[in-house]
């Protein structure tokens, strides 16, 4: 990790220049976590060039080298001059992670600086994974593969969505997952399992999310709303595990004894349009390039109505992922970033059929130089929960 | 709820009137949840006297009595002003829940009006619980005491603390839990089950929690360390589940085989501890008392080094709870807030009783006018996990 801290410490220093920031305070968790490996309630100070310094309030440890200890955030400048840092002329704060209380606060401290939004250096970094970071999410693309393995196990006749859901998300935190998920912003808020099936699986719901369901309870409107699971329906198993920080996407679709053919054809459909995405996508393509290639193939395919979504038609068909289920790029139809080499990228091209349910696969590539690598790698044909009846 | 809305909307403009604000746009979901019952995209805006408005974004449900269909926050000055409301003067917005760019997005929508910090309001009226509200918290305490009434038949031999909080995790969901559990706050981020057992519990955190422990990887600094239990080792379960919106807290303590005299020692000292905070609760006692109280025992009794943690002591002995598990008020050295009717609160004096694990009990009261009465009621003694070994 000590190369990797060098490496993303440098790679802010660069962006920081290109905004005219001479200084940088991170504090959130998900990116003190992205610029040290740890969580600590402190900050990490970037200045312009040469090493970074952590101030660390908790936990209280031994103090370790390079770290200086700070009881309060009012010490802040006082600390920084004593470890001979030169006062910031133009310091950079988390815009979009800080309140707007604790980011005035902050600005407070630094009467002589002007104040300057950073977030989104933070994400444009984060957009491209390192070698390091593609394993870390390669290793845990293997444990959300062999999670749906075992998913028809877990499946018992007479089921609901949500008592399905609590099994799976059972079985993946016994395969590891930590039990944190990030999001960004401040809206979503989710469980690591989402199982849908039959037509509530496209109840509008407060999220841009690809068929995120209704819930149980206006509390918590996402997710399985305790819907029997009938032979016939399908069933949608979206989840994202953490196995060690980095998060993985992958949907598989389910069947309770046997495929109705319009779900057979609705989910053949969804897998044409992951191949023409993998076929397409390689640097330098568009995120709106994808996202209209799968609009056309649905309207074509006369899947317009039920893509994506039917009352509620999510507005995107795929999405950075990463330290945050949620990351750039965003494949919509307005954002015109180009793909790059070291983008994790999650396809989720799904559809609800009509008193069937919802069909489609959704999978975590790693962009490459030479087009795209699938790390998502369990079998996505429908699979046949309980017994088959044909 | 609609005598809730009605209530709480009320209440706030009562509270808007005395900070000078003739406005209040709220959009944090929590706080969404709070006013109107649900969670949507959009807002809830409240003038400073009359009804207040629902501007929606999503979902796209039909439309709703009352409730103003919005594609962009762009449009709220117009559809405000289409709603014959006249432009704020002095509007509120949420400084602790929304980060700053979204903050000053919004502050820049209303050029003409000066801007308040808005987030203490809500904080305020939610500390005291109106009878629905409890009659909620009530209905989540039953099925933590049923939780923990499972929680040895879950055990078994040979097992690290973390298998074990992922199967009381599983139980907590089969019972209901919603999987959603809000902090308040950008650095609070933790798991429904806290299960520490060993020195481990120890570990010092980035969090000021009673008792957190170190976690099993550094994205994820909290909870168990995979230390597997054995004989006369203790073990803390801490675990708030959300059954209908609303949190409970609660503790237990229990041991391999046997308990050890000093743990058994220790959590007697928890439970007397308890007893007097119970004996002196009452409205109009400050948090401050009681926090004292409790350390002034632990002092006298010689567990001053051991209370509340070891190397990271615990800056608190109980908290509010309701929507979020971090709400007012805080039982600290510092907080002179009475205790007031209607108020729900944690109370839990943990200790760390080396070489053998945490021990201590948490239990979620409601302050009446008498004094306190304690929703969590399972037993409160240590129970044995596996064959008993005398």
């Amino acid at each position: 990790m000590s190369n990797e801290r060098e490496r993303r410490k440098e790679a802010l220093q660069i962006q920081m220049h290109a905004l005219g920031a001479d200084a940088f305070l991170v504090t959130s968790p998900v990116h003190l976590f992205y610029m040290t490996g740890r969580i600590f309630d402190g900050f990490y100070y970037v200045p312009a060039q040469g090493d970074a310094v952590e101030l660390i309030r908790r936990p209280l440890t031994p103090a370790q080298a390079g770290a200086i200890r700070l009881k309060s955030p009012a010490q802040l400048p006082d600390l920084l001059h004593g470890a001979g840092l030169p006062p910031p002329k133009h310091l950079a704060l988390e815009d979009r992670e800080l309140p707007y209380a604790e980011y005035t606060y902050l600005s407070g401290l630094f009467p002589g600086a002007s104040i300057l939004g950073g977030s989104a250096l933070l994400y444009r970094i984060r957009m491209i994974k390192s070698p390091y970071e593609i394993s870390l999410l390669r290793e845990g693309a293997k444990v959300h593969d062999e999670t749906h393995r075992r998913i028809p196990s877990l499946y018992r006749e007479g089921m609901t969505d949500w008592a399905f859901s609590v099994e799976i998300e059972h079985q993946i935190r016994r395969m590891g997952h930590l039990g944190i998920m990030r999001c960004a912003g401040i809206r979503l808020e989710t469980c690591s399992a989402i199982v849908l099936s039959g037509d509530s699986a496209g109840s509008p719901s407060p999220y841009d999310y690809s068929l995120p369901g209704g819930g149980r309870h206006p509390s918590a409107p996402m997710g399985p709303d305790n819907h029997v699971m009938r032979p016939g329906d399908t069933v949608n198993v979206d989840f994202c595990g953490n196995i060690n920080g980095y998060l993985t996407d992958i949907t598989r679709t389910y069947a309770v004894g046997y495929v109705k053919p319009e779900a057979a054809a609705a989910h053949a459909f969804s897998l044409s349009v992951m191949r023409a995405i993998e076929h397409t996508a390689r640097p330098g393509v568009l995120c709106s390039d994808l996202y209209h290639l799968a609009w056309d193939m649905a309207e074509s395919a006369g899947y317009a109505d039920c893509f994506m979504g039917t009352v509620q038609q999510a507005k995107f068909i795929g999405h950075g992922i990463g330290l945050q289920v949620n990351e750039l790029p965003v494949l919509t139809k307005s954002d015109a970033t180009p793909l790059q080499s070291g983008m994790i990228i999650a396809i989720e091209p799904k559809l609800i059929c009509p008193g069937v349910g919802p069909v489609g696969a959704e999978n975590t590539y790693l962009v490459t130089e030479g087009g795209t690598e699938r790390l998502t790698l369990c079998n996505e044909d429908i699979a046949i929960l309980g017994h088959s009846k044909p």
